[in-house]
């Protein structure tokens, strides 16, 4: 019932944009619940269903989704249409649970859209080159409406989502964090990879590759949202515009490693064999002929990575290997902050006056992350927060 | 929980006819009371859902079923590739929510049977011209199965239901009734028809053009059912099927009707007008120069139809109009029985023994069709069943 009066709420959002002149294309995911009750019922099959027949299983949530749509858009007087992956030619690889788009055929929705009818697009799914259904994985919905929107050349890709837009920062860590109006690409796939889960990675990728301008908004308040485009003019002006930070991070170090060339991949190569990613990566030559090295690892991997690391430590005649699973990363985005040296040091000082230790630092082009203390993570957000003025319009 | 389980059982099912050594495609529905499930939810958008769209959401239900079972037979270790009615081609017209299917591609799933897959079909729906999902409306994998038996020139197509079999009558009025093993088309289109709702009627008829052998078994019980076949040569002697029978008519019958030409069409002209269905007609001659006419309708229309039938009485002049809203029709179906006109006088003798009353008769070549007072539905039923040795193995 919940869902029902969900789909209708849609509606009327769509309809709103169709009476504003705009052509509408609209993706659509399962309805709530959706695609885990399929699961569920694959897995009282199956410890491990067969990937093609999953995605067959799948996809009809979002296909119930479309149908409904348009029976409600029809209802209030609107011409819509309903597509499947595989009707508009959602052309993926065959990877099945994971399929990536290579291409979409647009000639239906454009002959659709010059009827004058709402199109009502199956997000999440496609089809492979034989014929059989594709799934894009989770959250694949977004991932569709970008390349929809790419290859329909959109005015703008609006993903709609249970929050409001692009914050400063996390709401629930820092009150005072602030919806942006405008946001990089590069700049969001750091804030998205950095615990901001606003949208799927991919879809911002995609987005950026193809220069399709991206707003994220709330399904259910009104508002401007934010809008994710390309770097524009009064970009150059050093801006910062948020600080992520990452709680599942656990530190390793290993210290007094004779230095010589090939040392950090002597050090890193049984732990990423081990299949464990690493984070940050940080190397300081230390006052004699050795060097400190320091990784971090997800949380969940710190008891197996210190263990290998602590086995490398004695094969190549390191000092002491150390670690800390309670640390956690702290990350200030921002474009034009490389050619701004002055951000840096500020950010340091906001930290270093709330007297919190910093333990690595890292730059890009576009963030300095630092890893602290887990226990400072609230402080330091709203010291870095504040310092840099981010509860203010910018 | 009870659907998978069934799954689970068609599985055993399918993989107990792939081992005696057949190739196997299987058909299948939508889920115990999920086509049920979506029409609700369509319902709570719109009264009347487009139909296009009822469609895309309708054949949700057997995509479900199709990736399930090919899941449960690959767990079994078995191979299984499903198909929808898109990936399969079965092309059908675009009446949607009622398509005919026009023609099937079997290029797939021969191959598929080539390399000793099983191939799971979804029942109930197809794909036209334009690549828009259609339904056959509901009961249509019952047709999906003939007609993909069909195509593939199937040496038998087997349809699972909830009963083990066609029998001479209906069990609840005559429990001596007897399961047929085998039954002609002919005569199942009358059983199925006159109430006997075993299989669809329109997967008959389909079975009957294609000449596909059809087999009804039931889900749950072992056994080899009935055979549904063309005539053969040993049907050439008067062979009895079954006895059927129809609660749910009503008489009307019209007295001292001026007789000329053109006067039945005068008499049915206004009740089909009125959108009333007639089932059987009879006409007798008078002794002076009228005629008497009577008609069967469904029992829900005998108000109506009795209103009509007394205005028409008017304009024509006719002596009189009554009728009997408790009556039924008894009917006994049999190959070969127009040529051994012995059977009708014993049909009737038998009713005759029971002082069973018949007010009407009609005949086919196939079947002779009595109606009766209602509360001698039960008695008429057994004493033709015990005058015609059906209880007996024939």
């Amino acid at each position: 019932m919940g869902s029902i009066e969900r789909i209708e709420h849609v509606a009327g959002k769509v309809i709103q944009a169709k009476r504003d002149g705009h052509d509408i294309v609209v993706v659509v995911s399962a309805m709530s619940g959706e695609t885990n009750r399929l699961l569920e019922m694959a897995n009282q099959i199956s410890d491990s269903p067969v990937p093609r027949e999953l995605d067959v299983l799948l996809s009809t949530g979002e296909q119930v989704s479309i149908a409904l749509l348009s029976m409600a858009l029809e209802k209030q007087g609107f011409s819509a249409r309903s597509y499947t992956g595989t009707q508009v030619n959602i052309l993926t690889d065959s990877a099945h649970n994971k399929a990536r788009i290579e291409r979409i055929d647009d000639s239906r929705i454009c002959t659709d859209l010059g009827e004058g009818s709402i199109v009502v697009v199956a997000g999440f799914q496609g089809v492979d080159d034989n014929g059989n259904i594709t799934t894009l994985g989770r959250g694949g919905s977004d991932t569709t409406a970008v390349a929809l929107a790419a290859a329909l050349n959109a005015d703008e890709c609006r993903i709609y989502t249970d929050v409001d837009g692009v914050y400063t920062t996390d709401p629930r860590v820092e009150p005072k964090a602030r919806r942006l109006s405008q946001i990089t690409f590069e700049e969001m796939l750091e804030m998205a990879s950095l615990g901001s889960k606003v949208l799927q990675i991919r879809a911002v990728e995609f987005a950026g590759k193809y220069q399709v301008p991206l707003r994220v908004l709330s399904t259910f308040e009104e508002g401007e949202g934010t809008l994710i485009t390309l770097e524009d003019e009064d970009m150059e002006a050093a801006r910062i515009s948020g600080i992520a930070f990452n709680r599942d991070e656990a530190q390793l170090t290993i210290t007094g490693v004779p230095d010589h060339p090939g040392i950090a991949a002597g050090i890193l190569g049984p732990i990423s064999d081990a299949n464990i990613e690493v984070d940050m990566i940080v190397q300081n030559v230390a006052g004699d002929d050795t060097t400190d090295f320091t990784c971090t690892v997800h949380r969940g991997d710190y008891d197996k990575a210190l263990a290998i690391l602590s086995d490398t430590a004695k094969k190549l005649g390191a000092r002491e290997v150390s670690g800390d699973p309670e640390i956690v990363k702290l990350s200030l985005v921002g474009v034009g902050m490389r050619s701004h040296a002055g951000i840096a040091s500020k950010m340091f000082k906001a930290l270093a006056d709330e007297n919190i230790n910093i333990r690595m630092i890292s730059t890009s082009e576009i963030k300095i992350s630092v890893v602290i203390e887990e226990k400072y993570l609230e402080l330091g957000v709203r010291a870095l927060h504040s310092a840099f003025g981010l509860e203010e319009d910018n």
